[in-house]
């Protein structure tokens, strides 16, 4: 087998068999393919796309490439959720123990902000104390004991992955849906998981800009769940504005405690609810999405999250006191508002520079290499629709000394508002069960 | 300026600007565009082609990546002959001296076979003596003086097109009509001509199998040239069948020689004449075609051509006597023929079949390291169209011990026989001197 039949094979639009995907991934990973070999396919994936059976097959030898952990000794269905990233998204920190809290073991492995997208580890590492490092022993022994674990990838996770992504970033073939859905279903496999709920994103804070390709984005990944025995639901959800109030990382943890203590923007609360109902159906604690929404309030309201997420904070090393005491968190003490230039009302947000107006204060990593400062962000407190009064408050900068001005001129420019009414826009697009077939 | 934002313009169809062309190849030559940025490049091309004058650009750069020879202190229109490749296809060897012999000064420059095809410079060195090496010095010195000089690549001719080409060909990415264009004219364009004949070959022997793809090539290597301000014409002809009766080095120039001396094979002396006409036409010698045809067949009858051929072979250190005494050359001595199953009509020939036949003889080269033995080959006795009897021989094999079982079966295979009548196909299929917009 020659890699060259292969790239030839898919640049003519035809459809790889297991053999070939195998030889591809492992000679890749082995460097015995080399990278302008797999730039070209690429490529040629970028214009010929891949069939669905075909595309499980490229996401399980990207798997497969790597370590992958077992659950199979904890005796429950282990559900994950990922996003595809956003502005504010803190979803997970009150998402994960609210489901664990309902029963449904939450194996959740995360990554680290770039650009204008904050990362969960970066939210998590603002509470004093918290690893994010822990081993896979530690990890296995937490989902089994506490029910939830909220680490950063362990050992050597789909390495093919790895590096397939870093060739991709050079070569133009990053926003290609098949390369993408591979990409994330190979490492969220890794794992141990049983079923995942996906919340794709879409909007100008989003990677997904439109709603066809977000669909389409969401059809291939519960496409290649299918194909490989996990179950699959993605929900659209509007990233038009940022979720919730807060962006910035010991900011986004204070709006998760008060969501955690019933409390918390409504937006927060609602996607909260939602993901975490479809968790727990696909963990088979609820019956239903309706008797799911249930339980995860009732989590959020009883305490049992909260106390949830105290047990989690305590067995990574962190202190749980934060979950009373929000201000144990590193918090800013400079903070500096942008006002509304005159009357009007928002008409729309470009939520991607809301995103980078916060990572100029420190809050986010321009490279990967970067620092983060967790005690930086921004208050968004005004949402689409919202009527303004000229000189009212629209944004709170919680900032030290690095970027407060590229940060005020950012969110001037991100905030468009017009003189006639506009609708606010409805957080839940669509929901995607079935995949490509 | 990014290699990845070129890269990814291309990919999204968009039509590159000359200082965006002029950073990617001399990056690449240079070394600063990684392999795999252009094996996306490349393959983006594949699938989004180039516009005629982004090609156009593409081609100069190539051709000022290394190079490029002056002939303009010889005060006449340089006008040299390319052919896309085939079996049997010596005709560079009869037409350089007539065009010269007319008056036209022919700087041509060739290559060596490679798998089914063969190569002038190999013909050429089955002269005793014959040097293809001359520097650039002697190279000029002879156009000017002769009116010829018939060499391989001198210098670093166009390395953008070799790194490229090389890259291609690992990444499926050579049957690309834009970057076998502009390879061709980076090479051609650099040794110094006028203007260009193209032969496009279209057929079982010929990389075009189909009329609509070579007319295509023909199209955008006729463009390149408008845009370059060089004049190209491209015949396309026919190689459906070997051309001519001979298929190896020096029976190749032995068939030369008797064309060069008023006799030989129709089609070659058809095609010879053909494209000379077009080259005399080019070199503003003959004022049209017709005029150009006579001219060429005076030169082949009256004896010029074959004097100018003797004078080439002299100046570039070989045997001139050969032109008259064919047993010079070195031809083996052991032969065998190749006879018809049963009686039946010619009905087609796999052409690339009868090349690999010569090259598994020693004739040609599998890979470009292979050496080549100049003595064998293969007569082909019949033509499509022919009627044969059983056991009537259809070829001569000429051979030394090499291959001889491999070459006889694999003409079994390539000549295909029928009851029916069927009419021989026209050498002449299109004239195309019309680019791409």
């Amino acid at each position: 087998m020659r890699a060259y039949d292969i790239i030839l094979k898919k640049r003519n639009g035809e459809t790889l068999v297991e053999a070939e995907i195998q030889f591809l991934i492992e000679g890749y990973t082995k460097g015995l393919i080399t990278e302008y070999q797999m730039a070209a396919f690429a490529m040629a994936v970028f214009f010929r796309g891949m069939s669905s059976p075909e595309l499980a097959r490229f996401t399980e030898s990207m798997l497969h490439s790597g370590s992958v952990i077992d659950l199979s000794h904890i005796d429950a269905l282990k559900v994950d959720k990922h996003s595809t990233g956003g502005v504010g998204d803190k979803i997970s920190l009150p998402l994960a123990p609210a489901v664990a809290a309902c029963g449904v073991p939450v194996p959740m492995v995360s990554g680290r902000g770039l650009g204008h997208t904050g990362g969960t580890l970066d939210k998590l590492e603002s509470i004093p104390g918290f690893r994010v490092d822990l081993d896979v022993k530690a990890y296995k022994n937490l989902v089994e004991n506490i029910g939830c674990c909220l680490i950063g990838q362990t050992g050597e996770v789909a390495p093919a992955d790895k590096k397939l992504y870093a060739l991709r970033d050079v070569t133009a073939t990053v926003d290609c849906i098949p390369l993408i859905a591979s990409s994330i279903m190979s490492k969220k496999l890794a794992e141990g998981i049983d079923a995942l709920v996906l919340d794709v994103k879409v909007g100008s804070g989003a990677f997904m800009k439109t709603i066809e390709e977000a669909r389409d984005l969401a059809q291939t990944m519960v496409g290649i769940g299918a194909h490989m025995g996990k179950k699959v639901v993605a929900r659209l959800t509007n990233m038009d504005q940022p979720l919730g109030r807060m962006v910035g990382n010991s900011l986004e943890v204070v709006e998760s405690l008060q969501v955690l203590s019933g409390q918390g923007p409504q937006d927060v609360i609602d996607l909260t609810v939602e993901l975490g109902a479809e968790m727990l159906v696909l963990g088979a604690v609820a019956s239903d999405i309706d008797t799911g929404r249930e339980q995860i309030k009732t989590a959020l309201n009883d305490g049992s999250a909260l106390a949830k997420f105290a047990e989690i904070i305590k067995a990574q090393d962190g202190d749980p006191k934060i979950v009373n005491d929000y201000s144990l968190l590193p918090l800013a003490s400079q903070t500096t508002e942008v006002t509304a230039a005159k009357d009007g009302v928002l008409k729309s947000v470009n939520t991607e520079k809301v995103g980078v107006a916060s990572m100029l204060l420190g809050g986010g990593r321009q490279k990967a290499s970067d620092e983060v400062d967790p005690s930086v962000g921004i208050e968004v407190m005004v949402r689409i629709g919202d009527e303004v009064k000229k000189g009212q408050p629209i944004a709170k900068i919680y900032h030290q000394e690095k970027g407060l001005e590229a940060c005020k001129q950012g969110l001037k420019e991100a905030f468009v508002f017009q003189e006639e009414h506009v609708a606010a826009p409805a957080l839940f697009i669509e929901r995607v069960d079935k995949g490509h077939s």
